[in-house]
């Protein structure tokens, strides 16, 4: 039997494309493959033995709270903790600013949710965080994208597409994905001033502010627009700043969080709790046990430097293999980096080369909202050891070299 | 600084309106009360020795895995095993019809994401589960309540509303959330029969269908609807059926499942991907040990016996201490049932009288889309020992009877 009703889904359900992550993380799949094209934290440096012997503890000692329903605005403990981290950064916030969501792509889904209506302008530097698009194509945003360098966004470029009045301004300010770019202190300034000037929501996602493994911290957006208001208790400005334990603990357990405004925090909480009711108990007080001791102070240094090295890694293959006329950024932290080709060279091509040899990547010009960086390429560096990190980027290269020669591609 | 932005949130946060839910969590949450008004389920007998065993199990042997992002589908043994114990109740479905999510909450409102648009017709239940009303005002559904008594939903009244064309029919078969009624037999082939004949998807909302204490098992509608269509290897009907490790193991581990024509849940899926990109992998591997090892299957008896148990202290000592024109369902399984008071009495106001002596419930009227209910309340018993809904009850008849005294109430 046909099935009629199937013809009869909501024109929402056309809305929302074919996810190329998704496709892209099929291949990274298979054995053998050298993988520069998925997002993943190193699985070796998961700290299980800890996680295993926190989670038996909590369990033990307080496994009716672990395993029961728990409040839609996170496990108080957490929340409260997190709160005071802020505080001791100097950004006032109590933990009515904190809302604990089921990873940060939570977080941009339910920002979606309680802000935007149909064609409503959200602005997004160019390249951008697919899966942001991605949540925010599901309510029909209307992106606008905003030009970014080796500084980040370009605010003079921001400027002129502010008189479109956008819902929300959307920023990764620390080793943006794909870009691996960081905002600059200067632009983080104008980025605050635009926000408040126009009055428009700044959304800060900051999953990887923790992976520096060179230069000093950054001051953080909320930091920077907090200290423009009137001193007071709890935070109240137009910043809405999202960060996650994926990154820093492990991204199995889903455990991210959300500072903002207590108004904005309140109408989020009211959209989570239809979404998932609230984030798993367990995961919650894993992550607060693994915060409250200190552990993850100590074991986030140590993913920062396997990842510097890593990097490195990757940036003296690149000066090796690649052709004079690419260029790519040099992250001073986080888990990815960005390479320019000649533009002769298109990246989808390469892809489909790459993968004969073995190596997967993300090409550049799906992270673009408005077309563009066809020649462009998004490497992951932190889910392969160093040698493979050499003997892929090896491989790449010979397939770069080999579609810059017309005689090789004739052949 | 007052804050100008906050002024302009997106229309949609103003229909999500404050859930009655959420704040009589609250209530419950105070000492010394006995609650009848949450839907938790009873801690003491949470296996949380055997989950702590599990745990470290998975953490030591495969904590790459469990700590590691996963498939947006799901953890693929679980899908696998799922589709195997439909298949034993002779469902024909692959796991290409399973996608797990994170709770049985997140399944209601991706089911919403994929098929509603603003306006869309919904029919639900009068009275309803109340947080499914919450997830889909979130898509401005329109919603249209059907009837219903002791035998589940009036399918003589859904024929009457089926000109407006709904998007979807929702249906909570067995021991119904919050009435505790139970659909007939008859009713339920009519109702598949209906969803067929309209081409109109089925939601099948089924999380407390293995707490059953007494009589048969019914048959589930995709069970129905499945015998319904031409045989082949996977399921590709009208039925959506959503259901929940929530309630037979642990609600604070967030694992629920949908299983649906592969096409509904290839667009649930990528719904999901923006939404929380999976679910988390500890959680999901604890449920898929649990039920793999056959732990559950003993488990869930356990729970519907103390369940039992506690449904008949409740039965007896509403027998006891309420009035005569008080009318009540009789639940064979479940954790809820469903008072109707003499029409004097507001519920509402028995609440507040009620909470001065240490008791909550959940008064009727909330649950129904239409109004209407004023006299009726939502009574849970699985979150009390038996000992304590006698005593609850008695409080509660105590106030039903002043409120139905005129000297009383004057005094």
């Amino acid at each position: 039997m046909e099935v009629p009703w199937s013809e009869r889904y909501a024109s929402r359900t056309r809305r929302m494309t074919s996810s190329s992550v998704r496709e892209l993380l099929k291949v990274t799949e298979r054995p053998g493959v050298i993988s520069f094209a998925g997002g993943l934290p190193a699985p070796e440096l998961f700290p299980t033995e800890k996680v295993a012997e926190v989670c038996q503890r909590i369990l033990l000692e307080a496994g009716s709270v672990a395993l029961q329903y728990g409040a839609t605005e996170g496990y108080r403990p957490l929340r409260e903790l997190i709160a005071q981290q802020m505080r001791s950064e100097g950004v006032r916030v109590t933990s009515d600013n904190v809302l604990i969501t089921t990873g940060s792509q939570q977080a941009i889904d339910l920002v979606g949710k309680i802000f935007l209506d149909p064609g409503d302008p959200v602005v997004v530097e160019s390249p951008t965080y697919l899966a942001a698009v991605q949540a925010w194509s599901a309510y029909e945003a209307d992106f606008v994208g905003v030009r970014s360098d080796e500084s980040g966004m370009d605010v003079d470029h921001l400027e002129t597409v502010m008189h479109r009045l956008p819902k929300l301004i959307y920023c990764l300010p620390n080793f943006q994905n794909p870009s691996g770019v960081t905002l600059s202190t200067e632009r983080r300034e104008r980025l605050v001033d635009i926000s408040l000037r126009y009055g428009v929501p700044l959304v800060e996602d900051d999953p990887y502010r923790d992976l520096r493994f060179e230069g000093p911290h950054l001051p953080r957006l909320i930091t920077l627009e907090s200290a423009t208001q009137v001193a007071r208790d709890d935070y109240h400005g137009t910043v809405i700043s999202l960060s996650s334990f994926s990154k820093i603990l492990a991204p199995g357990l889903r455990v991210g969080w959300v500072i903002a405004a207590p108004e904005v925090i309140f109408q989020l909480t009211q959209a989570k709790q239809g979404t998932d009711l609230h984030t798993s108990m367990l995961d919650q007080m894993i992550a607060y046990e693994m915060l409250r001791s200190g552990f993850l102070e100590e074991h986030k240094q140590l993913v920062a430097q396997a990842y510097h090295e890593r990097r490195d890694a990757m940036l003296e293959a690149l000066a090796e293999h690649f052709p004079a006329d690419a260029h790519w950024t040099r992250p001073q932290g986080g888990m990815f980096l960005w390479v320019e080709l000649p533009e002769s060279i298109d990246a989808t091509e390469l892809l489909e080369k790459a993968l004969e040899q073995q190596v997967a990547f993300v090409p550049g010009q799906g992270f673009h909202v408005d077309g563009g960086g066809h020649n462009t390429m998004r490497l992951n560096f932190s889910n392969s050891a160093p040698a493979q990190i050499r003997e892929g980027i090896r491989r790449l290269g010979r397939q770069v070299q080999q579609l810059q020669c017309t005689p090789c591609r004739a052949s």
